[in-house]
């Protein structure tokens, strides 16, 4: 590739992109989430660096790869390799563990020839710069923070007080930063918090299911988070509202358009009331369907764990479970009747074993709170004679209800010895539940 | 123990001790279902030679120790300790691997007193004899057989062609007879089969779900295989009937009452059409609570597997699904709505994972079936765009539904390099997804 990619005036972007804020909100406008290459690059060089390299390489893609090498410390970089949108990637200097599993292509094994990793990651940030050109020429970042300002926002970024420390386990799809509406410190809200998520096509048992769990779970302390969609995420939010708990609303679009309008209202007051409606893209961004599939790893990393209250076959609360399961975050699932489309996700995490049964706020908190915050066990109804031993339950089983029995009779229905029987009798007569008659025993 | 245990004529117990099948049968009326003590004895010595020593032992307890050594042939004994009715037993010959754990109570393990273990075998055999004494004096085996020959009913006998082979692996709880309704060849029924139990206290979901695994089941050719109690037993059973395929119903009482009233019609047939009607306890033996629980051991042995329809906190059918477990035979829980007390059970097995989460017959065959017979994956419908690669999808994602828009525009959109996206555009107007319109593209 030879010719700029871009046309822009001398001047550059229009905006100050040495200022460090400006820079890494341009960023999150660049690249679409969930960018391992975007992640690695600005990881490594910071965001204001990082951007003056892609101005210079969208002008002079010849001398791209140059200029590369150099900003990178003249170190060789390695960058994920496929699949890595998916996967933490990373950019980084290469010492043998590039992040990479060589068995996938042998010969890209560095330890086979070192250069070709080098190549290949040269390549990916190239071909980065070309999908990341397009938008370098209407770069408005100071625009979007002022319209984040109107709503009282914050732009979070990682080394900004607040910023969820539990994102960066995500690595290089890691956000770049994070346009806040309500509490700007997530990482508090993120300390006791569990995700809830589910079908936007939810029945009615999933919206019983969801508001026992939220309302239990807010009783306990847990911030509540969800996706803000309809449906389940939406139960959800309105169910922390309801207990007075702290709630955050992953988006897909930007935070100055609360979709969908039927929630409008519901992730208003999320933010008003010690909550926070939180997106990786700026204010203006629509909420297209690929960005809802990579919002949901913003919902699982955030928390401590994940549970799916109802999901069809294809729900995208499925995505953020198996986002959950891939940072290996506890998983829970809510079983419904097998009936019901919208639990057929659910089952199969079950069947999978990918998922923990999950049936109330208890059971809920046992997955993703405290050591010991246990669920009380399931006794079910106390019966006469549950403390019994095994001979004690083998007389009041054989002792008649009705005509008394002599102990030998009694003895021969229970298949015990006879002074057995008479010793079992005379505890039962004690704790009442025999009795003699008529010379013989009965039931009482 | 000094006095005689029993008051019998000096003719004996009233019938030929001697034949092999009297004997036996007088056995399954002498002892309670899963006595481990009787399963060692007779295992060891046969019926008619174990009932001749216990007679013998009843009649004269101060030489009974001395017989038990004599019959044994001189070399001391080992009975499986506590637990033992729940448990596997043996009587064998102790050889160090008396089959108890020596870690559970090391002043019994033989490698420090190896006297010690004989003497509490020799125990246990002594007081199993008190206990099978009283009924010592009003066997009738020879009537008992008449009752089954009226009903055209068979005794199997671990020997006798039919037995099924499965029971074996209880061990010394396995079964000492067998009084069958129906077709006696159980090994064969038992070969591909089945157990599905649940609540009597069923719910009308339960009854759906237990009629479409059954249906389902049948047409695999499985044999059904149940407690024929109300409930989802009976729902088992009349599906199997209604899908023309065998049902086995194992009962807590004797095989000549049809107990309960409301299944004797159904259990009826359910012999009469290639299923069986099988009981461990002779005919005229009551259904008492500790031979239901007895009675589930034989369900869960019989089949290669088990499925848990519904389960309350304490149902009969989690001991079924416990003694599953215990024999490592597969366990299958069907979940129901959290909100039904009938499906605690299931969710406790799900949760514990104790049990395979079971939603249709295909699930459950896979489950207990053949190797490799798996239930199809669930996708779920297809949607526009399935089978686009990354680049294919973020370009529809982009595409605007009614104006059209520049190709420069839609890479913006879509975050891509503008040559991918012209590549996309092509795949996408070739596939019908997307048309070209006023120089712009939009889509289909």
């Amino acid at each position: 590739m030879g010719e700029p990619l871009v046309d822009l005036p001398p001047s550059g972007l229009g905006f100050d992109a040495a200022d460090p804020l400006l820079a890494r909100a341009a960023w999150s406008r660049l690249t679409e989430p969930g960018d391992p290459v975007a992640g690695a690059l600005v990881g490594s060089l910071g965001a204001v660096d990082a951007l003056r390299w892609l101005l210079d390489a969208a002008r002079a893609p010849r001398q791209a790869e140059t200029t590369l090498h150099r900003i990178a410390g003249g170190r060789p970089l390695a960058v994920a390799p496929a699949g890595a949108a998916e996967a933490p990637g990373r950019l980084a200097a290469r010492d043998g563990s590039s992040g990479r599993d060589p068995a996938e292509d042998p010969a890209d094994d560095p330890a086979v020839d070192p250069s070709r990793s080098d190549r290949r990651a040269v390549r990916q940030v190239l071909a980065a710069v070309r999908r990341w050109a397009p938008r370098l020429e209407r770069l408005d970042p100071a625009g979007e923070l002022a319209v984040l300002d109107r709503y009282g926002g914050t732009l979070l970024h990682p080394d900004a007080p607040g910023w969820p420390a539990s994102l960066d386990d995500l690595g290089d799809i890691a956000p770049l930063c994070l346009w806040v509406r309500g509490e700007p410190d997530l990482d508090r809200l993120a300390q006791r918090s569990v995700s809830l998520v589910g079908s936007r096509a939810c029945t009615d048992y999933g919206v019983r299911v969801t508001r026992a769990l939220a309302s239990g779970l807010a009783d306990r302390g847990f911030t509540l988070v969800s996706g803000g969609a309809a449906g389940i995420d939406a139960e959800v939010h309105r169910g922390a509202l309801l207990a007075d708990a702290p709630t955050v609303a992953f988006l897909a679009g930007g935070v100055d358009r609360l979709y969908p309008a039927t929630s409008t209202d519901l992730l208003r007051r999320a933010a008003e009331h010690g909550g926070a409606v939180v997106s990786e893209v700026p204010p203006g961004s629509v909420p297209g369907k690929q960005r809802f599939l990579k919002r949901n790893r913003l919902i699982a990393a955030l928390t401590s764990g994940t549970v799916v209250i109802e999901a069809a076959a294809r729900s995208g609360a499925l995505s953020t479970a198996n986002h959950a399961a891939r940072l290996l975050r506890p998983l829970g699932a809510v079983p419904g009747p097998v009936t019901s489309m919208a639990s057929v996700g659910c089952h199969e995490l079950l069947r999978r074993g990918a998922a923990v049964c999950v049936t109330d706020a208890a059971e809920a908190a046992e997955l993703v709170g405290y050591l010991g915050e246990t669920a009380p066990a399931r006794h079910g109804d106390a019966r006469p004679g549950d403390d019994l031993d095994d001979v004690g339950k083998a007389v009041l089983d054989a002792l008649p209800v009705r005509a008394p029995a002599h102990e030998r009779s009694v003895a021969r229905a229970a298949g015990l010895a006879l002074a057995d029987t008479t010793g079992a009798l005379g505890l039962l007569e004690l704790m009442g539940l025999a009795e003699q008659k008529d010379g013989g025993w009965r039931r009482r």
